[in-house]
């Protein structure tokens, strides 16, 4: 499928990724219409011309006449649509996603759906510590990384048109990932990040901080302002790569806190020095 | 003791914190001089103006004129120094320092002045993941947070002049703290959270991750890149201190992981909730 002006763009769900999503295509002039679940959703989206149609309901017509359709639910909120409404997907439509885990909605969703619906599922990984259509903003996406997670279900014609999405929408590198690597690497990037940023928060009450942090805290923090119900419905989808990640990583500070509680200077030394050379590898 | 031009500011080291201090106290108009332990440092600082005068020598003269002498040592390099050459500062210097824990070095060393000579510790909360006098940049205290670290032989006097050259250095905030919190404190905000990066970084070799990470782990690991030396030194000499943060931020991140093991999703929202609130009382 070439992706051109005269496709149709349907984004299911319009919060701070699919409103993103929406301003970005359609700021670029491709037509874009939209299924909310909200009333304000709807009128906010109209109001700032984010979209050129915007429904609250599974409208069979809206879904029927789109060519490509972007799914930003949460990922048992997304199963469900598609077991409920998948099948007034027409063939030759390509669907795809957002959504923060692979494992355990690629497959499922991919059997679901009707012949010649392809879903290439994706993961642009940019986003703001807020939510909601009226914090969506497409310059979130600029120079950040996309990627494509297909499986052998997928077509080349199908992963291009899902690359060329994520090129449209201004992301700085677009990679191929396979679902389970994607979510062992999400694991461990992403969502352990935000259990440190969390359980760091939970230590202490006082507010006080404020007088004696540098960036270091502020920096290992910024994400500890966090949407609960996404996240926690992220990390429960993915349980058993991120336990195995925490792991990996309690081990590692673990060694940390042994060799300092053992005066072992040498030892906190080999480690900061990997941290160092490995860092260096990934300045932006 | 009164600041002003006339007052002969002598930095004895010159890495990223001493010719920071040295640029932005000469930028300001100040009188300043140094003693370095290599060629390497002095011929630099003198070619770039950051000092009127440098020796590579423990200079007795230098020593005797200063009216504020300015310690960038580590802990016990700087303890030492004291030990060989306290006896050269004149009654009536005031004497200050940069270092990263207090408990350690803070009473040992107003112990060993001679009468008259007042140690007035402070930490400018500020730096960067390089070092050396090349690095310097009198721009990094610009708005962050200065800690005066009184004890009970500091008078308002010293107290007040510590504070004054947090003024002249552009410092955003300054605060006082006692020795004890003050390293309570840096073992949870400062040390705490370098553990955190450099167990991240140990964890995997692969350098590919540049290609998926998204902003959340280029945040954590910013401080990855970490001076060993200076590091090792600093944590073994807060070293009850950091055990206590590092014990009980495992504890937290532990709780996430039973909640996670356990399917208890409104155990792991509570903590994120939590989360959210505290991290709002400190937006700059």
């Amino acid at each position: 499928m070439t992706i051109n002006k005269n496709t149709k763009f349907l984004i299911v769900g319009l919060g701070l990724l699919g409103g993103s999503y929406a301003r970005g295509l359609t700021g670029k002039g491709y037509y874009v219409e939209a299924l909310v679940d909200n009333e304000e959703a709807k009128e906010y989206a109209l109001e700032h011309g984010m979209v050129k149609k915007v429904s609250t309901e599974v409208d069979a017509d809206m879904i029927r006449e789109a060519d490509i359709i972007i799914f930003t639910l949460y990922p048992d909120t997304f199963v469900n649509w598609i077991e409920k409404n998948g099948s007034l997907i027409k063939p030759g439509t390509i669907i795809t996603d957002v959504t923060g885990v692979k494992g355990c909605i690629v497959d499922k969703i991919q059997k679901m759906l009707p012949p010649m619906v392809e879903f290439i599922s994706a993961h642009p990984m940019a986003g703001k510590e807020t939510s909601g259509v009226a914090n969506s903003d497409e310059r979130i996406f600029y120079g950040m990384n996309y990627l494509v997670v297909p499986t052998e279900r997928n077509t080349d014609e199908g992963i291009e048109a899902c690359k060329r999405i994520g090129e449209i929408l201004g992301f700085g590198r677009i990679s191929e990932i396979s679902p389970e690597n994607h979510d062992k690497m999400i694991g461990f990037v992403s969502q352990l990040t935000h259990c440190i940023a969390v359980a760091l928060m939970n230590c202490y009450e006082h507010a006080s901080l404020e007088r004696y942090t540098a960036d270091s805290f502020r920096d290992l923090t910024r994400i500890a302002k966090i949407n609960e119900k996404m996240w926690s419905e992220l990390f429960l989808a993915n349980k058993d790569a991120l336990l195995g990640e925490m792991e990996l990583f309690q081990e590692q500070l673990s060694k940390m806190h042994d060799y300092l509680k053992a005066d072992d200077r040498q030892g906190l030394m080999d480690m900061m020095i990997v941290s160092t050379e490995r860092r260096k590898l990934f300045d932006k």
